[in-house]
């Protein structure tokens, strides 16, 4: 399976800055670690992989990523186990995914043996950044832009295809409350709400603001045309647990089809949780709300897992959820995270081991 | 008016490279001047303006804009007279234009005073590079990129304001054939549309291929709920000759408020064609091609002021547009570059003299 002729060239870095790091204190994707991955195209081709020093570079001041956008990403977390042994989760979605949010924005697909061996090279150099111990991670950071410069509006004929890599601890973002939209939206139909392109994120910090200011954290998206359907979250899908039974949105053209969410949905009917795939009505949200049916409210990434989250806001209105014993959220979480770090069996062959 | 008590710093480039430029074989957006304006945003306000050599510059491989799509843009052109004197057309929209883009991106806002004196001493240090001549002008280009490191999904802290300038020709596009979009979307409802957003364009690319495989070059996007209603083009406004009637789809979050689009109006006004602007059906539209009453279409632009569409196809079918001697597209191009090149009366104020 993984043997790879694919050949990466190495520059490794003089001295570590790992010393300097305080890895109890870590603020999510602010520290990266010593090396990282860059790969050029031009000339009709992906160059060879090259791993160096992490470090600044630069770009022409008309490069076509500053003005038209041409970016794409993905996020994904690698662990350690006791046996510091280093697992992925699940990294052929990502792969996956960051081709078809290329696609969608006319960048060139990156092969699938330089995406596995150039990341792999890149975690082994870097195995003593990744801790062990629950919670802890390194999020691993693979990213497209268009370098090309020329200030015309057309797609690019030269790219970077970068990994970059930022250690991480436990995402607890406290209490999340979401404010469910109303006006804005985050993707239209027939467009790039479903790629993991940058300019679907900076699009949602202004409404994010504007929630934050009323006390919500983040934003609970809905469908742009009739804003009666719930969709996602800036960065997660969302569950809604109604009774027993847990809800959530088919993906379509304006969400992303997330890791997480597509786990959560394969432990449910593993576990014979009862669960609905379909569109989930503002209206019916908030009558549950009201009539207490509506026990929970959860996003899904990697980031966090799992978020569980303790109220929203809708037309002005606040709803509270309750605080939950037996909790699908948790469930979820500790399932999850079990697998991740090898703590329990791998029934669905998610883990992928770095060697 | 005009009296500044703005600071720039400006460091000359020691040599030009002015005398490598083929002026009469540019290609749009290519070849760039001599100078670039910098201005760095931390610490929560706008620092010094700086008019340095053009340039690449360093950014963090985390640098937001490459993650999260935080970057805005604007499109002018400065003209030179047969007195040897430069002319801005309308600039005050651009500046309020950048700054409301900016505003629904969540990036500081710009000052007036620096966006006009940074861009005036620019523009008179490139003085050479603006030629004489009707189709001649400056391109001028100014963005605001994000640049801080960090991959977390919130507002940056610290930007750039540049503005790059490219020598540009009449930009004589050819025959122009443009598809009705019944698919895909330019811009959601709520969403960024009406921002000249990065992301906006790249997301046009991949539909545009499409197109283009099929023989236009680019697409008229439609109103993504209903795809019954014509919007705008990739980098256009549209208008429609129905009869001797002109119509125009009204701005709104989705479409972007040319500057071209709004002279062509108030042009329509002064010279008593009869302008109608409201919501304009693809249904229509096409029923006014099949009857012969569809006797114009074109774009409107700042690069290209205005580009006559010879042709549209929608739903498999192809139409093909008359060519008038009449045409509206010519009457409001000669006015518009008229006065651009101070060569008619400027009964609107539109022309800003560089001085
Ligand atoms: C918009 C959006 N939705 C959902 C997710 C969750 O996807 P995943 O579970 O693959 O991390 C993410 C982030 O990764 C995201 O950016
Ligand atoms: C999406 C879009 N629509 C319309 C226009 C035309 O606007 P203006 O006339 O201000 O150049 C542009 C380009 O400038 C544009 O990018």
């Amino acid at each position: 399976m993984k043997t790879s002729t694919t050949k990466i060239d190495i520059q490794k870095a003089s001295r570590s800055k790992i010393k300097n790091v305080d890895f109890n204190n870590l603020s999510f994707g602010q520290v990266f670690t010593d090396h990282m991955m860059v790969c050029d195209y031009k000339d009709g081709m992906w160059q060879t992989p090259t791993i160096k020093p992490y470090g600044p570079f630069e770009l022409d001041p008309s490069a076509k990523v500053f003005h038209y956008g041409q970016a794409v990403f993905e996020g994904m977390k690698a662990f350690k186990d006791e046996k510091d042994q280093i697992w992925l989760f699940r990294p052929e979605k990502n792969f996956e995914r960051i081709n078809k949010s290329s696609e969608r924005l006319a960048i060139p697909a990156f092969p699938r043996d330089y995406f596995f061996t150039a990341m792999e090279e890149l975690l082994k150099l870097e195995r003593e950044w990744i801790k062990k111990g629950f919670g802890n991670s390194l999020y691993v950071r693979p990213f497209v832009i268009a370098t090309e410069a020329g200030v015309s509006a057309a797609p690019a004929k030269e790219y970077k295809f970068m990994i970059i890599c930022s250690p991480a601890q436990a995402y607890y973002s406290g209490e999340v409350r979401v404010q469910i939209s109303e006006k804005f939206s985050r993707a239209a139909d027939g467009g790039v709400g479903f790629a993991k392109a940058a300019g679907n994120y900076a699009a949602q910090f202004y409404p994010t603001n504007l929630a934050k200011d009323e006390g919500f954290q983040q934003i609970v998206w809905t469908d742009a045309s009739t804003h009666e359907y719930l969709e996602e979250a800036g960065t997660m899908n969302v569950f809604f647990r109604v009774g027993d039974k847990l809800l959530t949105a088919p993906t379509n053209d304006r969400i992303l089809n997330g890791v997480t969410r597509d786990s959560v949905i394969s432990l449910a009917k593993e576990y014979n949780i009862d669960l609905e795939i379909r569109r989930v009505s503002v209206k019916e949200i908030i009558e549950a709300a009201k009539s207490g049916e509506l026990k929970e409210m959860f996003g899904s990434g990697t980031a966090t897992v799992i978020n569980p989250i303790s109220g929203f806001g809708y037309a002005g209105e606040k709803y509270e959820l309750p605080k939950l014993e037996d909790s699908y959220a948790r469930f979820f979480k500790d399932k999850l995270t079990k697998i991740q770090y090898n703590q329990a069996e791998d029934k669905f062959g998610w883990r992928y081991l770095v060697k």
